[in-house]
């Protein structure tokens, strides 16, 4: 096994944030833009979102939820009608005063003060307000409930410790936003979208996920109830992946989302939102990431398949080439996962194992080699990014099937890696969640073990509010700990409250978190 | 004829501008968001420019082209650098002061002083400046070029006149960015994105357009050329649909994208853009809209297919429903200019009739009417949106085929509509350009006429620069006309310039412009 070299130079076991930081930098998915809290977002990384999108946007659709796409700026005045809301938001926007730039007389530019806006603008942190205005306007009766609307959009909140992907003062996400007759609906469309999450984050991207109720003080600003998906990342840190709020009236109210109900009475509509962002590829990043770089699930890779050819730079090389394009050709007939496989012939200059390598980092699914006597004994070496090093030798773990055979086996290979991602992200979940700890001092002897990357808790509670809860949060907050979820389908509570001391009445996940 | 009845109230021979802005609220598309300058775009207008989304982003892909995301923020300094860019934009852009909100102490927000950023920063316009900062860390050698780069984001401009569509202070577009090693590749790049859109625009949105060289005075600003596609409109306007630029090394030198080159030297990069924007949906409105609202061609409609059941609120309605939903799926399962049809079964309630001038308004491709007595017979009610009347009747010109006529034909009727909405515009375009005015009074004389929309001239210039352009352009104001550009293909010049009586060099349209 010590043979095993590695394509990255720091281990997740020697200090997980470095490795987070080299990864996207060996897979080449993002950087810092030199603007404040602001990443670029590289075409690998990019890429990887947009299948996300694609997959997430297809279940949106599926739901009858309607893509619509609403201001960047919004008024000051409209944040101001929802005190809990503006109370959570107003610490962290970006705020634009100024439509002009004028010279300042010594070659640079300033805002120009003849161009002062008479009320500023609020760059979005979302979008709650804006589209509570629209729906004002468009919910008049009853049958024009339920809307269900939708945006894929950019969103700011001023971060001051940012770190790419996982917390940026820009980045992109999709928000839902529904209205509907009742309380029982918005109720159902608020769980439709958070197992809507946990089936995306589970088949999509092979993320294992608890899908459960967070505590009143982890609410967003101005929500009845948040739900939300949290996932382990390897470093046994807790990372919420995505968040489905029911509102209740309250930002109906703000806005005045009032509709003639089926008695002929107004009444005010009950919302919901719910959100993923980008966010979800730093989950993806720790969850399947490895020693040798990002692992992307099949599903949500933007080439499943790369082909290298061993390219000599001589004259052969163009039957090599052809060769490689007919088995990309092939290849790409085949459908995994319900859509054609995305394959890509990858014929820059440079040699294979140099190219394989950067395969490997970026966690392309399957690496295809093709060299001039492959090609004549009608084989290929191909190597799977979930099972890249042989034990025993300690070499990359090449297969060598014959041709026919890699492309006829190429779809099973794909949809198994995305299951096997999952699986193994699931057991190695399952082995960190400790339900045994019985008081606090066990859970804060807990953490404080000698263990690098401790996992999460479950423990009973008896769900205080308001001070009660503010004082548990203190207490968790000395040892770094944070509040998760109450799972949905955890078992129910039949002792003691590990805070107060009071009879449980359900259990709560501990953990350290992003 | 004088029987048909219209959905709209207003024709587009008695008020182009008042038609437009009915087809858009008729239609769904869009409104305005209450935030100055910045609109709502609806479902049905967001489905219309996802679809062009969808078309244009496989046109990029399949150039080589890959997908990023770049800040929304540029800082001041970015732009400081580019004389020409800063000049042709500091005048309308947003400007982000502050970070935070804080009570005003009378119950409303204001920036927050302690809170105001040390450099402020600029929604941008457009991003050159700060992907040009990218490209100077991304390109060290030859190797490293081409570089081609895109993406789809919001951009800021504040406008002080809007119109829905074609001029919002945001709107939505891609960008493409991309470095050359030479001038002679990047002006390929700068003509290839040219090509692209052209065909992007005449073979999915029906769209024709005539591209060429815009003249100096309409340049993007920073740019060494700027080439354009202009479109025709109904009311003989031109509309800029999209543009692209060759920028020299302009930017390279601002951002200081330089790299190794072949013999070991060092060189700048010669970069181009270019872009098409939600201003096209405003275009497809005001080629392919009639009297009775829009009509949207079907490679880019998000319903190709809208079949309307009559439903009687009675319990038969159950398998007249069940019988429609096996029609759908029979549509569903053709497949029209190169993708499976897309069919929405409307089961909302409703009369069919008004819901047909709803997808009437709305300009469905096909819509089907099924009642009971047409299940029987195994017929259906089918409307095409571009036949839509009968002449001589008066009425809707509804077909009626055998259920198995319908499905099998309706790849046919998609694309022959397709094909037809743009033969249709082309041959309204191309009997609305003039290229017999040969001197700057008949110019005149020919847009003073009693010709309410009067459409394009095609003259002979010497192609003056610098001051002699200025003159030009202000002669042309005073007659409300803009040089649009100088037609890739057309005849070469025989005569004299109409502006400046020297002998002329090339042929230019000039027109009434968006």
């Amino acid at each position: 096994m010590s043979q095993i070299r590695h394509a990255l130079s720091i281990k997740r076991e020697d200090d997980f944030a470095a490795w987070y930081q080299e990864v996207i930098a060996a897979a080449d998915m993002a950087e810092e833009s030199g603007v404040r809290g602001c990443m670029v977002i590289k075409p690998w990384g990019y890429g990887i979102w947009e299948r996300m999108q694609r997959l997430l946007d297809d279940r949106i659709k599926a739901a009858g939820v309607q893509n619509c796409y609403f201001p960047l700026f919004i008024p000051l005045a409209n944040f101001e009608r929802e005190a809990a809301h503006v109370e959570g938001f107003a610490k962290e926007m970006a705020v634009v005063t100024h439509h002009r730039l004028i010279a300042d007389g010594k070659g640079g530019l300033i805002p120009d003060p003849a161009a002062r806006l008479e009320e500023p603008l609020v760059v979005r942190p979302t979008s709650e307000t804006i589209i509570g205005d629209a729906m004002s306007r468009w919910v008049q009766s009853w049958r024009d409930l339920p809307l269900l609307l939708n945006q894929w959009a950019n969103v700011v909140r001023w971060e001051m410790r940012t770190r790419m992907f996982l917390r940026t003062s820009e980045f992109l996400w999709q928000e839902g936003h529904t209205a509907h007759e009742n309380e029982t609906d918005a109720r159902a469309e608020t769980m439709r979208a958070l197992e809507m999450y946990r089936a995306f984050a589970e088949d999509d991207l092979s993320l294992p996920v608890v899908a459960g109720e967070k505590p009143e003080n982890e609410r967003f600003p101005g929500a009845v109830e948040t739900w939300s998906i949290e996932a382990m990342m390897q470093d046994g840190k807790a990372l919420q992946a995505g968040t489905s709020h029911y509102l209740g009236t309250n930002f109906a109210s703000a806005a005045n989302i009032r509709y003639q109900d089926r008695e002929g009475g107004q009444a005010l509509a009950h919302t919901t939102s719910w959100g993923v962002s980008t966010r979800m590829v730093g989950g993806i990043i720790m969850t399947h990431g490895d020693d040798d770089g990002l692992r992307v699930p099949p599903a949500i890779a933007p080439q499943q398949v790369v082909i290298l050819p061993m390219l000599r730079d001589k004259p052969e090389d163009a039957a090599l080439i052809a060769y490689c394009e007919e088995l990309r050709a092939a290849i790409a007939g085949t459908a995994a996962l319900g859509e054609p496989v995305r394959v890509l012939l990858d014929v820059r200059p440079g040699k294979a194992a140099t190219k394989r390598w950067d395969w490997v980092r970026k966690g392309a699914p399957v690496i295809i080699e093709v060299g001039p006597r492959d090609m004549e004994n009608g084989v290929v070496s191909l190597l799977r990014r979930d099972r890249l090093w042989d034990a025993q030798s300690g070499k990359p773990a090449f297969q060598a099937p014959d041709r026919e055979t890699a492309v006829q086996e190429m779809p099973g290979i794909l949809s198994d890696m995305q299951g096997g991602l999952f699986a193994e992200a699931r057991d190695r979940r399952d082995a960190n969640v400790v339900r045994d700890v019985l008081s606090f001092d066990a859970l804060s002897g807990f953490f404080a073990a000698d263990k690098k990357y401790p996992g999460w808790v479950e423990v009973q509670w008896s769900k205080p509010t308001g001070a009660g809860l503010a004082k548990v949060e203190e207490m968790l907050k000395a040892h770094r700990l944070t509040l998760r979820n109450v799972p949905l389908g955890a078992s129910p509570a039949d002792g003691t409250c590990i805070f107060t001391g009071d009879p449980a009445v359900e259990r709560v996940l501990v953990a350290r978190a992003y």
